[in-house]
């Protein structure tokens, strides 16, 4: 069983039994939509969808509509929107940036940041980065495959790699970061009280930790609140999601 | 590269250098301790250690030591503890229950558990759970890697499996549970400041959910607090570690 049909098996499993679709054209309820030669093939080889299945299709601006598999063969698939089943929801103005790990981990990150409300999602560049070959359609493809599963109605976006230091010069006036650092004296609570309603954008660092450097450079920048996660230490994906959730459930849309 | 290897070499990547192993046995440094044939096989085929290098043992009861290793053959390791770098820390009072997921899964759940402090493990079993094996032997092997590389000085408990209604029925006074349910009102945060400073268990249901007399069986349980993790539908593992996080940020000893 593939990784896909794993995933379908957990879907159904899940009661989550809607196929989603994530499109770039517009939706409206007149015109048949064609499908990617990707999604032709996850509908007919992996779902053994046919020609009358319902799914459901978002794209970010319209909401989630319903729509019908018009035809499907081996190489191309249109379908034909319905009724809109939900309105848009507001994307989240939240933003992680991360140090890209090896390929498995870094599709984590993305698939849990997708599913724990990130907007936007920047790999920067550290000193003990696992890695310098970011494959930014790839972790595009990451995200959209997470929103399809966790009925979101938009991707984040995956903002262009650069190193933290050029980040962290251009880093706009209106939004504090986060930056995760297990030798920080504050508490990630602490650390969101104190910086109050602006919006946050979360930096974790690699698995090496952040360069003596860099933390000087964090510690001096206006915008940086340092906190650690906790006595123990976390593998940098753990620390992804735990400080994610730890917005969310602190100053973000779980409240 | 096998998974151990590529862990060793996140583990230097992460300055992490230290080998650390738990034992069963006590230790002092009057005597040298025999490891078992898998952390034998562990230091000299993945970790290239000899004897004259130096690891670190810890057994959940006395510390972290230093210890240098005596012998190491095919079949057979010595290893004799030298000073004491660390006292015991105390056992984090906090439990978790998870239906049990894909063995994949759970690996990932009881990994997580551990790095972000839970003291026991208790798997119970669902209307919609994905497995009703469970090895409990192999869970406290992940508790045990996840351990040594998070750098706790104990193991979490893994306790016997048993049937929801059962773990409810048998339930202490003196600790509430917190039950994650996508369709609760009331948010996280909510329910911790609503229970207050008791000892916590969290509940993860399975990727179908609760049945519908598991959530009114929790509905009706004196001890519980139903609470939902945010607007977004969370696979049961993300679900696990966002719960334990948001727990030790704002109730736990990351406060």
């Amino acid at each position: 069983m593939g990784r896909a049909q794993e995933e379908h098996e957990e879907e159904r499993a899940g009661g989550r039994s809607a196929i989603r679709l994530f499109v770039e054209a517009a939706l409206d309820a007149r015109a048949p939509l064609a499908l990617t030669p990707a999604q032709t093939h996850y509908l007919r080889s992996v779902m053994r969808q046919g020609p009358g299945d319902r799914i459901r299709l978002f794209n970010g601006r319209d909401g989630e509509w319903e729509a019908t598999i018009e035809s499907l063969t081996g190489r191309a698939a249109a379908v034909r929107p319905g009724a809109r089943l939900a309105a848009q929801t507001p994307v989240p103005d939240l933003r992680l940036l991360f140090a890209p790990l090896k390929a498995t981990t870094t599709r984590f990150v993305v698939q849990k940041a997708t599913e724990l409300g990130v907007g936007a999602i920047h790999p920067v560049l550290t000193h003990h980065g696992q890695t310098r070959r970011i494959n930014v359609e790839r972790l595009r493809v990451h995200a959209i495959e997470a929103a399809q599963q966790c009925r979101r109605l938009d991707v984040p976006q995956i903002l262009p790699p650069c190193p933290l230091a050029d980040a962290l010069a251009a880093w706009p006036q209106d939004r504090h970061l986060l930056a995760c650092d297990p030798n920080a004296g504050r508490s990630v609570s602490k650390a969101l009280a104190d910086g109050g309603d602006k919006p946050w954008a979360i930096l974790i660092g690699p698995e090496g930790g952040f360069a003596p450097e860099e933390t000087r450079m964090l510690a001096n920048h206006q915008a940086v609140f340092l906190a650690r996660l906790g006595p123990r230490i976390l593998r940098a994906e753990t620390a992804a999601a735990a400080a994610l959730a730890c917005f969310q459930a602190i100053a973000g849309d779980w409240r």
